[in-house]
């Protein structure tokens, strides 16, 4: 029997390399290669390429012309080729932030092939890496209690008849007996219900400031905004399709008539609390034109309201029912008393002059809000700072 | 206020254009662009490129030496460049299934910047695709009644003190009270506890097996089997650290050793049934090795074990208690009658010598097995047909 064993072990010894050749080989190439004191190099071999940039958010923004008059869009560097075919750029300390990024070799968007760690926004495939801060960093998986995330189908009036949400219950909720508030967040046109868990960051921001005793132990709710799409791609029956931002019903009041039904399915499926006052809604860009606009139509339904980056108005030729007597709903709405009224947007976001006329109604009226401004525009680094900053105000 | 809704709108009808822009383009290409037939095309727009290939499972395998004699590895096409700098590949006809691939751009690994679906298998990032079978594909996404699932933390004695699992709960599970059945589902090495319900579309097969009636609804829990991993990379307190297989304690008895704290932590959160006939226990590869060692160890645990492509014996100086007295222990297990003791491997796989042993090992003791074989080596398609073949025995 020994002698077996050592035959077999033999055999068996050699099990990493062979699984490895199974499976697939992986890149020996660090990149991103992020260096104690945040200076971040970037890595790709290409000897035969003659032009190999690098794009990202951590890059200075550029100024370019448009339709539209002149935009600030992200920046590019050009890499250097060293005389083995490696390409290589090294940027300036950056901040502790999640960052997103790709190559561009002779003109081809590439992802790096030495990075693992990539995540799709609906249609939109990026290359990531984070720069960390001190231990309390609220991006960070620490060592907290952690919640459960979970995907969960709801059934619905929507097409298809059934659709796919994230829940986040929160540390001790399975073997608690207690009821929480629940928070709905919402994505952004481009996004889908793993938006807010993935480059959203929600799950450790939640897990951080809950653990911190900073904000209260919460159920949060992260739908699928995009009325046309049961659930994100690659998740719906649809299978593998290449995805697009390109959907219908969107923006056109569909999304808000039905959102009780989703209230309805957490409620009765949660041990939530089912009091105003216990209900949260908050969103980017579309997300924040889907809370508005919900919790306008259904004023008993939230207490605290979150517009962050928000789409404000209706496109030309909407007519749902959903935008219409929009001054009597408002007034419906802040006669019973939000607990909060929030609106953050960036200073260079393409919808800093709906919201700024969205302000001017709010005020006209007297109808109290928070108003948070902070640099730069329509991007995910400002939407995670709003919901870090949003979440310690909820359910005191 | 109609002049400024107008006003408004103009300015809001640019959203999806400048959301695109504030987002992050993506590829026109159509790659992959699977046709009515089952022939996939390929496409990669690289005019300065000499010479690329795409590697994928569905090519022909091709004969290499290694430093143990022949193998087959996956097959490499060369791609075709067109007068517009677009290199082409068209497949043959191929057979329903969930592919994976990857472009060779002059030498490097170059995933397709046109496919946003890639699926990672712990430090591998490999572009997918599937080709859809009939309406009851089992890997599908179908309009069925869906079970949801969840990344839960448990408290462990392992390194970290806190590890995150996988759970599916069948459709129904939240609102039922009755008490449920046990898979618990382990990954190879190379992987983590997103493995089975990604490339091993574990989801998707429980959904489709249990809406048909042929399997039993159950709880599956599949852990993450790496004793020096918490969670999956990014979803720990590493980071986003490039991944590696290279760990330390993943076949040296540690992980085996702590199974029941899964166990007990399963049983004590969510409604399952208890006895052993109402437990199962199955992996691939290492996975199925930690199967192996783990119901050998505990024979009271587990009425039901899967080995797919299993490894089966210790490497050489592996000293662990769980590894001794394999006959014993053997024959402790196979005296309280097994519901199922059930070995899969591929007829080229690099394990089937040791699953030969193995088998002659019980035929010698008389131990009863259900044994199935494959065509194909270590591939996750052979994972894919043993778990579904598996499923609908357990639990009768």
């Amino acid at each position: 029997m020994k002698k077996l064993f050592t035959l077999l072990a033999l055999a068996t010894l050699s099990l990493t390399a062979a699984a490895q050749q199974a499976l697939w080989g992986f890149s020996e190439i660090k990149s991103p290669d992020v260096a104690d004191d945040g200076t971040v190099t970037f890595r790709l071999k290409a000897p035969e390429a003659n032009n190999v940039e690098i794009t990202g958010d951590f890059l200075p923004r550029q100024e370019v012309s448009t339709p539209q008059g002149k935009a600030l869009v992200r920046g590019k560097a050009t890499m250097t080729k060293g005389d083995d075919g490696m390409w290589t750029f090294t940027s300036p300390a950056l901040a502790p932030e999640l960052y997103q990024y790709w190559f561009i070799v002779d003109g081809t968007r590439t992802p790096d092939p030495s990075n693992a760690f990539e995540i799709r926004d609906t249609n939109t495939l990026t290359d990531v890496f984070m720069v960390a801060g001190g231990p309390d960093s609220l991006y960070a998986v620490s060592n907290v209690p952690h919640g459960t995330v979970s995907k969960v189908w709801y059934p619905s009036s929507l097409p298809g008849g059934q659709r796919r949400l994230t829940v986040y219950t929160p540390a001790g909720y399975e073997k608690s007996s207690s009821r929480y508030p629940v928070l709905y967040l919402l994505h952004g046109m481009g996004g889908d219900e793993n938006a807010w868990s993935e480059l959203g960051r929600a799950t450790q921001i939640l897990d951080n400031l809950i653990a911190a005793g900073k904000a209260e132990p919460m159920i949060v709710v992260m739908p699928n905004g995009n009325a046309a799409m049961q659930a994100a791609p690659g998740e719906s029956p649809l299978g593998f399709t290449q995805p697009t931002t390109r959907l219908p019903m969107t923006m056109d009041g569909t999304y808000e008539k039905a959102f009780p039904e989703i209230v309805a399915f957490v409620d009765s499926t949660y041990r939530t609390r089912t009091d105003r006052h216990s209900r949260a809604i908050a969103g980017l860009s579309m997300g924040g034109y889907h809370s508005l606009h919900t919790s306008k139509q259904y004023p008993d339904l939230f207490g605290y309201v979150g517009l962050f980056s928000a789409a404000i108005f209706p496109g030309e030729g909407v007519t749902s029912e959903i935008y219409k007597d929009t001054d009597a709903k408002l007034a419906a709405q802040f006669a019973a008393k939000p607990d909060l009224y929030y609106i953050a947007i960036g200073n260079e976001d393409f919808l800093y002059e709906p919201n700024k006329q969205w302000r001017a109604k709010l005020d006209a009226a007297g109808y109290p809000y928070v108003y948070k401004e902070s640099p730069e525009g329509h991007i995910w680094k400002n939407w995670r700072l709003y919901l870090s900053d949003f979440l310690p105000l909820l359910f005191k």
